[in-house]
């Protein structure tokens, strides 16, 4: 039955000439090309496994492109990819210059709307819906959202708002109990009960005006049909609960929801993981993080750590594990996080709050005005900072740079490698009395050996790496590597000096005034946008102080990047070894020429 | 009866002294006591009138400061302060050097948080009950929360977090149904129900696990007491709801609770507004906003106007009472606000959404990543933007366009005065093909006349407002009055040059160009922070171009700025027309002389 159905399926308009009877064998054809490819080609697994049903029957139910479906999150729609005119590319997924790993507007009609952060479909679609209404356009909007991110703040705004609208939309709770990691929180206990029966059907979405049904099984086809198909004629904000399962039709997915969640190459036919080399590799910031902060919390029981939904994917788990009663995931709630972390602060508490850099992005706000505004003692780790990879342009860390570095009070410092990573941890738990952020990237760093003894960094420091004469390289974060690197490969290697800066704010004003005083040109390179960060620093601070050098500043130009492996973005981006040759050399060249 | 018992009571611990009978008579001194200071030196009224009973009680019942207590938004804790140490000095409420409108941490170990931005007490109070738990301390942490705040999801993040501990927090909802302007949304209506006892109260709060009592009434002293010192028995998360008035005890304060939110100078005893001069002065740049989308609206059935609980304070009140059905009032809702703007585009609709520019710091991922991403053209118009006097600390407009300046796409411009919004506002509506924001100050401009027939104005384009030959200076925004204005004072004004830069992003690159080839020193100058805003740019540009002039940066320097007069301020960062001129002359000075 090897996808004789769905071979002739192009688009949703093929799928609608289907016989409902056909469609679950065309669920289990859709299930099987996903688990195919992404075996080899890698991705997001068991959300679009738990989906599959429900993509075809929304599909089959509603006129689509015409009716608009979000996809909250986005990592649950390769099937709705697969059906609408992406099969055979959908190989390319998030690969450079491929297909998007999240629904993209630009990239499909169908794709109603960008996603990638989540909870922001309820919003989205009752925006459309609206327009629809005053534009009298008689059209579906549909937001399907899951359990995690139904509980952020922002979709209960959109909830809240759209209880009080007459407007034709449609909101699918996809209830799995899982997110990433498993849901956590009141409204999760809540669902858990009126699964079970335990609590009333008249309930929290009907107290918001929503004309609740369910919940039902969304793994049941014909159910799902007949619900939407009713639904579709119930005017004003709707609300179907629907229960599926994670990873849904591969047993090891079914199981282990979190490693599945995106669980690298695979056996397709098996589910078991391919497992990777035993050769002994440096390990990924996430478990300097993680490790660092359960061999620190185990000594000093004033420090907590809190994330936002992120157990496993910042390795805060590790001290879940350990200490559970310091450790705290508080679901997709980074504003909450912050004044959470901010409140513990003021009791003398020690909180690592961790943050991937783009998420932090949802607690703006938080950080100006309830920690650096009260200079509280916080220390932020965000993780995933700088170009994060396959996950494209809704998820590079690269603003964050620009972003803190306005906000007064605080301290901004990137370290360049895992033992950084680890001592700057140590020195803040000793006591600080400002806030910090502490960003790292995403993966792995390269040093093998890093469980050094602990040592004090010393705030605002920068550090010599090598002294020159002609060019120096002033680097912010990990991108020291590739800039060690590249200056191996300079034929005039004795010319340039290179200097890890560690701290965008405060700068290391002592050892500017000798790089200044000594070096004919500058580099500022850095891992984040050029706008704003921390190449603007270094230009104020030689502006201001009268220096009249060439500052040549590399780092993210202002566009958004797209997805590709990070050694392939930093290429387009001039921040690969052989680049920042390039640029040195080119430096070079123009001093010795002028 | 006048100040009999308030006259002894400077701290907490001599309320408590008082027999429970005598309470109803110091609310009513300290209701008068705030009203006969407010009449006079202006504040905030109505909250702090609307929860004089619950301050007492809190204060009498709980033993603060040991037990922490955190009033949501803050701006309803005059009765607090003036129980709390500072009744004395109550009369320097808002003025430079004077206390701060809102709890402060560094004002009184009373202020257990501070506070300014709405939504933030649960989670505050909620990270110090868990910090107490930890430390084995036996403390109460009570959140006191509007029920406009509540309905934000910040809020809900903090519920659905505190319903899964047994952390020691009491969230108090003083529900007025009201926030600013009347609360809006589904909670809202659901609130309205649980009062008239239509909805069971078997309630969406118990359905986050919080032990749940009232609706009782907040204006019943004794009923208060007997339900807080309940309450301080029960262990683990508490909700009260009360019912209060805004404005209670002042007639025209209840009965036009919008407008004496912050009415101005008002007489105390008969509550008469003290009628302004009937001079004819510029308008408020909230009511060119307000007037002209109206006018644009009428014309254009595309434009559709957002605001985040702001109808009366942005003036799109006007566009709500004009065009009902296209003018939204979100509530307290930033996020939602920005994403369903973003929806509404994508379907052709041309959203005017309102913010204020200290608040859309709660919805900065939204602008990056909902709108930008997608360079969507929604027309983001910032109110309240640069220094924005007596709110003070948290409420300065000032990261504005150090943190736009980052995000790809986006346009982003400052008038100079109330002409170039009108302008830009009737610009964007005919159409544009990228995001773009508008940032205006709070009050009055210096136009007289303003409503010129609309004009174009050219995206990306400065304006030579003066020719010089030594200085030029660089404007954004309607600082450039006080640049012209200095300019007129410099005996030298041959020389200097002005220019009204109008766009952050894209900078006029032909414009600067002519400017940096021409003169010997530049200046640049913006009501916001100079740390990544308008002056980095230009540095960045010069830098790139290899321009070599002194460049002077005037604007926000890099510390919260308090709260005082616009003018006080702005003398104190050196954006007032004097200090102005001594920086003109200084560098011209030091350019003739060099």
């Amino acid at each position: 039955m090897k996808n004789e159905l769905l071979k002739n399926i192009n688009l949703p308009k093929d799928l609608r000439l289907l016989k409902q009877d056909d469609l679950p064998q065309l669920a289990q054809e859709l299930r099987n090309f996903i688990i195919n490819i992404v075996a080899t080609k890698e991705g997001h697994l068991g959300a679009s496994l738990g989906v599959i049903e429900l993509t075809i029957a929304l599909h089959y139910v509603f006129n689509t492109p015409q009716d608009e479906l979000i996809w909250d999150v986005g990592h649950q729609a390769y099937g709705h990819k697969i059906l609408t005119g992406r099969k055979a590319i959908f190989d390319t997924n998030r690969q450079l210059n491929g297909i998007s790993g999240f629904p993209k507007r630009s990239e499909s009609t169908y794709d109603a709307f960008g996603v990638g952060h989540s909870s922001t479909s309820i919003s989205a679609a009752l925006g459309m819906a609206i327009a629809s209404q005053l534009k009298g356009e008689n059209k579906h909007h549909i937001a399907v959202i899951g359990d995690a991110s139904i509980a952020s703040g922002m979709a209960f705004e959109g909830l809240n708002h759209a209880g009080v609208t007459d407007a034709n939309l449609l909101v699918i709770l996809n209830d799995n109990a899982i997110g990433i990691d498993p849901s956590v929180g009141a409204l999760k206990q809540y669902l858990t009960n009126v699964k079970k029966g335990t609590e009333k059907q008249d309930n929290i979405f009907e107290a918001l005006n929503f004309d609740y049904s369910g919940p039902i099984d969304g793994h049941d086809l014909p159910l799902l049909l007949s619900e939407l198909n009713r639904l579709k004629t119930v005017k004003g904000p709707k609300f179907l609960h629907i229960i599926t399962t994670k990873g849904k039709g591969l047993k090891q997915a079914e199981l282990n929801q979190v490693r599945y969640h995106a669980p690298g190459k695979f056996d397709a036919k098996t589910g078991e993981l391919v497992t990777k080399t035993s050769e002994k590799l440096p390990p990924k910031f996430q478990d300097v993080f993680g490790e660092t902060i359960v061999e620190l919390a185990l000594k000093n029981d004033k420090i907590v750590g809190i994330t936002p939904a992120m157990p496993t994917g910042s390795s805060l788990k590790y001290m879940m594990e350990t200490i559970p009663n310091r450790a705290f995931d508080v679901g997709i709630a980074e504003q909450h996080a912050v004044t959470l972390a901010a409140g513990m602060a003021t009791q003398g508490l020690i909180p690592f709050c961790n943050i991937y850099s783009t998420f932090l992005q949802r607690a703006y706000d938080q950080v100006i005005h309830d920690v650096a505004l009260q200079n509280l003692p916080v220390i932020f780790c965000l993780d995933r900072a700088g170009l994060v990879g396959e996950d494209g342009a809704t998820h590079h860390g690269v603003f964050d740079l620009a972003y803190l570095n306005c906000i007064p009070n605080l301290v901004i410092f990137a370290p360049s490698n895992a033992i950084a990573l680890r001592n700057m941890m140590y020195t803040a738990q000793l006591g600080i009395n400002f806030p910090l952020a502490i960003r790292y990237p995403r993966g792995r760093g390269h040093l093998l050996h890093w469980k050094n003894p602990f040592k004090i960094i010393e705030i605002g420091k920068g550090i010599c790496i090598k002294e020159g004469k002609d060019i120096a390289v002033l680097s912010i974060g990990t991108v020291l590597k590739n800039v060690e690197d590249a200056i191996e490969l300079i034929d005039q290697k004795e010319s340039i000096g290179c200097y890890d800066m560690q701290f965008v704010k405060p700068l290391d004003e002592t050892l500017l005034h000798n790089i200044f005083s000594k070096y004919k040109a500058i580099i500022t390179i850095e891992d984040g946008t050029i706008v704003g960060g921390f190449a603007s620093s270094i230009l104020a601070f030689a502006n201001q102080k009268g220096y009249n050098q060439r500052i040549l500043t590399l780092g993210i130009e202002d566009k958004f990047i797209e997805h590709g492996s990070v050694s392939q973005l930093q290429q387009l981006q001039q921040l690969d070894v052989l680049s920042i040759k390039k640029e040195i050399n080119d430096l070079l060249f123009f001093i010795n020429n002028s």
